[in-house]
C-alpha cells in the first residue's frame, strides 16, 4: 500500500513538473508580450498562450491526476514539504475541476468583451456603456464562486480571493480594514498638517537621459541581490515583473522630466524578483515550490520599496548616487529634500496614484463593494454612487466622473474579483516583516545606509522566499514575526514616517 | 462516407492547429534564448524546449491522429491545397513514428555529449578527442536512417535529407554537384586573376558606431519589405532569422571595426523574413503553409543577399546611404570599390568565410563525405585525412589543422546529417529564380537601383513565398522559372560577377 502511495506521489511530482514547465513557457511569452513583441504578432501570441494554457488545464484535470491523486492521499509522504506540496496539489485539482468547462469559456468570452467596452466606457467616462457587459461578468463570477465554494469549503467571496492569495478570509480582513479606516480619520489630517508645514520639495532640473536612469536602476537592482546572470531590465507600458525563477525580467518606463518613478519602481520590482529568486530550488515547479499567492508577493515588493528604500537610511545612501547620475544642485539630493520627494500624501481619487498612507483606503472601498457586488447585495447600476459615496467617507473626495471613479480599475471589468486585497494585506505584511527583521538584525538600517540590502536579503530568504508555499500566508507571518497578520506594524510605520512626533495616533 | 471522412480532415486540422501552435511558442523562446537570455536561465529553458517537443511530438503521434489520417485518406478532399495538406500531415506522422521513442531519446543523449565534447576537440584542434562519439552519434544516425527509409520509401540518406529538404535525391544533386565542381576547377584561377588585376578594396576608416548600423540595418530591412509591426531586429552571437510569420525576428552582431558584414548579414536575414511574412495566411500553420524547406528558405536569403543586394544596380543605390551614416571619404562608396568590398573570391578553408563562388566546395565536400559516413565506406577515423584531401582536390588548399577542417562545423557533431546541401541548392535555385524574375520584370534592376525592392518582393510572393508547401521543390522552381533546379543560371550568374567579360567558361 505504502509503496503504491509513493510511486502515485512521484507520478503526481513528474506531471506538475510538466504543468509548472508550461507555466513556465507562458510566463516568458506574457514577457514578450509585453515588453518585446510588436503589435503584429498579438494575434498569434494570444493563440499561443490559450493553447499553452489549454495543454496545462488538461494535465491538470486529466482523469489519471484524480486517480493519483486518491492513491496518494491513502498514504500521504511523511516529509512536511511533501505533505504540503500533496495538499496544495489537491488544492489545484479541485479549483481546476469544480469549475465546468463551460463556464470557464463563458467566463473568458464575457470578459474579454467586457474588458473591451471597459475601455471605451472609460475614454467616455459613462458606466452607462459597459453597464450590461460589467453585470454580465458579474453573474458568471457568482456561478464560479457557487461552484468553488462547495469544493473549497469556502464562503463564495472568500472562494475567489482564494484565486489570488490562498489562506485569507473576509471575515479576518474585515476588522482589520475597519480599523485602518478609523485610524486614517484621525491620522490622515496630521499627516497633512505636517507635510503643509515643510519647505516644498524640490525636484532636480531635468531632462535626465533615460540610459542613465536606466543603467543606475539596473546597478540598484543588482546591488539588492539580483545576480545579472539571472535577470533582465526592459521597458514596458505597465511595470511588471514576469519569467522564472532562474529568469527573472522586470520591466519599468522612464519619464525624462522625473527620476523619482523609474527608480522606485524598478526597486518595487526588484522586490517580487527576489522573492522569485530565492524560492526553495529543490522544488522548483512543484506546488509546494511557488510564491504563496499575491498578497505574499506584494509583501516582498513593499519591503523593498516602500520599507528599505524609502527610510532614511537609505535614502541617505541613496542621495548621492542620484547626483553622480543626474548632477545639478547637491540640495535637492539631500536627506530632507528626498524623504520629501519619497514621502508625500494626499488624498486622491486614482489608487495607482496614491501614497502609502492613503493606499489602503483605495482598496478598503473596492473591498466593500465587491463583496456586495458578489453576494448581489449592490446592483450593479448602483455601483458608481455607492463609489462616490465611499470615496467621500473614507478620503473625503469625490471622484469628477466616473472615469476617475468606478470605471479606473480595470480588473473587475476583466472577471477579477477578490484581488484588490492583496495590495493592502502585502503592505501591512511587509511592516509587519520589517519590524521583526529590524529586532533580529540591530545592525539592519546601519546597512542601507550603506546601500547593502545583504542582511535584509538574508532574512527574508530564511523566512519568506525559502519557505516556498509550505506555509500559508498566516502561518509564514506566524513563524518569521511571532503573530499572524497584524496591522500594528503598518500603522507604527506610518506614524514614525508621516505623523508628527508625539501624535496621539502614534502606535494604535 | 465522404461526410465521414471530411470530418476526420477537419479535426486533423485542427491537431496540427494546435501543434503549429507549440511550434511557434517553441520559436519564441529559442529566439529568447539566443537574443535576451540572461545565462542563468539555460537550464530551465532546455526544460521548456523539451516539455513543448514532447507535448508537439505527442498531439504528432497519437492513435487518434493515425486513425483520422487513415479515415480522411478513404476519401481525400478534393481542392489542391487540401490534398497537398492531407499528404504533408501524413508525411509528418511518418516521419515522427518511424523512429522508435527510444532511439530518438538515445540520439538526443548521443547528440547533446557529442556537441560538447566537439567544443573541447574543436578548442584542442584534436579529432581524436571527439572521433568516438562522433562515432555513436553517426551509428544511431545510421539506426535513424534505416527505420525513416523504409516509412519513406527513400533510400537511407535521402531520407535524411528529406528531414531539412523534401523531395530533393541525392541521385539528382550528384551529377550537378559534379559539374559545379569540374566547372570551379577552370572559373576559380580566372576570377582569381580577374581580382588580381583591379585596385585593392578601399575600407572607409572606422570606427561605425554598432547604433549607426543597427539603425541602417533596420531602415534596409524595412526598405525590403519588412513592415515594423511585424518583426524585430536585434542581436546575437550567431546571426539568425527566427519567430513566427506575423511576428519575424531578425538578428546580427556589429563589427565596429567593418560595417560590410553586419548591413548584408541583416538583408540576408531579412530574405528569410520575407518569406515567412509571405507565407500563406489562410493555411497558417498548417503543414501546407509552412516554408517548404531549407533549401528553399536558403533561396529566399541568398536572393534578397546574393542576388538583388549584391547587384550593381543596389550597390550603386546603397553607396550614398552608407556614405550618409557613416561618412569618410567618397571614394570609399563609389561602387567600382563597393563591388570589390562585396565580391571578393578566395579559396580559404573556412565554409562559414566563404564567397558565393568557392561556398558549393565546402558543400560538395560535406556531401561526399556525409553519404561515405553514412553508408559506412568511410571509417570515422579516416575522416581527417580525407576531409583534408578533398579540400585539396576541389580548392587546392590543405586546413593547418582539424579545428579548419573536419571540426569547423557543429552539424555533424550534433546529429545533423544530409543538411548541408541545402546552402548551395539554395544558392543555385536563388540564381534561377532571379533571372526569371529578370525575364518577367524588365524593370527589376532599375528598381533596384532606386533602393526598391517592391517588384521583386510582389514576384517571390506569387512564385515562391505564397506557395508555401503546397509545391515541393523542383515543382516550385518549374512553376516559377520553368524548369526544375537547373544551375546553368548559377554558373551564368557568378560568370557575369567574377570572371573576365567574355571568358570562355562563362555561360556553361
Amino acid at each position: 500500500m505504502t509503496a503504491y502511495a509513493i510511486s502515485a506521489y512521484d507520478r503526481l511530482k513528474s506531471r506538475f513538473e510538466r504543468i509548472g514547465t508550461i507555466h513556465e513557457a507562458a510566463a516568458m511569452l506574457g514577457w514578450d508580450a509585453a515588453a518585446m513583441m510588436p503589435a503584429g504578432g498579438g494575434g498569434a501570441r494570444g493563440d499561443q498562450l490559450a493553447v499553452l494554457a489549454g495543454l496545462a488545464h488538461g494535465q491538470l484535470t486529466a482523469p489519471a491526476m484524480a486517480d493519483d491523486l486518491e492513491a496518494a492521499a491513502a498514504a500521504p509522504p511523511p516529509a512536511e514539504w511533501d505533505a504540503a506540496n500533496l495538499a496544495l496539489m489537491r488544492h489545484a485539482h479541485v479549483r481546476a475541476t469544480a469549475v465546468p468547462p463551460e463556464l470557464v469559456e463563458a467566463q473568458a468570452r464575457a470578459n474579454a468583451a467586457c474588458e473591451q467596452t471597459w475601455r471605451e466606457a472609460r475614454r467616455l467616462g459613462d458606466f452607462a456603456t459597459v453597464r450590461d457587459r460589467l453585470a454580465e461578468v458579474l453573474r458568471l463570477v457568482r456561478e464560479q464562486a457557487a461552484a468553488l465554494a462547495p469544493a473549497l469549503g469556502l464562503s463564495a467571496y472568500d472562494a475567489l480571493m482564494d484565486g489570488f492569495q490562498r489562506g485569507v478570509t473576509a471575515a479576518e480582513l474585515a476588522p482589520v480594514f475597519r480599523d485602518y479606516a478609523k485610524w486614517l480619520q484621525e491620522a490622515l489630517p496630521q499627516a497633512e498638517a505636517r507635510e503643509a508645514a515643510l519647505p516644498s520639495a524640490v525636484l532636480p532640473q531635468g531632462p535626465f537621459d533615460a540610459a542613465a536612469q536606466e543603467a543606475l536602476c539596473r546597478s540598484l537592482a543588482e546591488r539588492a541581490g539580483l545576480e545579472p546572470a539571472h535577470f533582465r531590465l526592459d521597458r514596458s507600458t505597465h511595470p511588471f515583473c514576469g519569467g522564472t525563477p532562474t529568469d527573472v525580467r522586470i520591466t519599468t518606463r522612464y519619464n525624462e522630466a522625473d527620476f523619482t518613478g523609474s527608480i522606485m519602481g524598478v526597486l518595487h520590482e526588484t522586490g517580487h524578483a527576489l522573492y522569485e529568486r530565492g524560492l526553495p530550488a529543490a522544488h522548483a515547479r512543484q506546488p509546494v515550490g511557488q510564491a504563496s499567492g499575491m498578497a505574499a508577493h506584494e509583501s516582498q515588493s513593499l519591503i523593498v520599496e516602500m520599507q528599505a528604500s524609502r527610510s532614511d537610511a537609505f535614502l541617505s545612501w541613496l542621495g548621492p548616487q542620484l547626483e553622480r547620475a543626474f548632477g545639478g544642485a547637491p540640495v535637492a539630493y539631500a536627506l530632507p529634500n528626498l524623504q520629501r520627494l519619497y514621502r508625500r500624501v494626499g488624498r486622491g481619487t486614482i489608487r495607482v496614484d496614491a501614497d502609502e498612507m492613503t493606499y489602503p483606503a483605495h482598496v478598503i472601498l473596492r473591498f466593500g463593494l465587491e463583496q456586495a457586488l458578489v453576494s448581489g447585495d449592490l446592483p450593479v447600476s448602483d455601483l458608481p454612487g455607492a463609489w462616490n459615496d465611499g470615496m467621500e467617507r473614507l478620503l473625503g473626495v469625490t471622484p469628477p466622473g466616473d472615469a476617475e471613479g468606478c470605471l479606473q480599475d480595470i480588473h473587475w471589468y476583466d472577471g477579477a474579483v477578490g484581488y484588490f486585497p492583496s495590495y493592502t494585506l502585502g503592505a501591512m505584511a511587509a511592516a509587519q516583516l520589517m519590524a521583526a527583521a529590524r529586532r533580529a538584525l540591530p545592525d539592519l538600517d546601519a546597512a542601507l545606509a550603506e546601500g547593502d540590502f545583504a542582511p535584509l536579503l538574508g532574512w527574508l530568504r530564511t523566512h519568506v522566499h525559502g519557505v516556498g508555499s509550505r506555509l500559508g500566508f498566516n502561518d509564514m507571518l506566524r513563524e518569521a514575526t511571532g503573530s499572524p497578520l497584524d496591522p500594528a506594524a503598518f500603522m507604527a510605520h506610518l506614524s514614525s514616517r508621516y505623523l508628527p512626533v508625539a501624535s496621539p495616533v502614534h502606535g494604535v
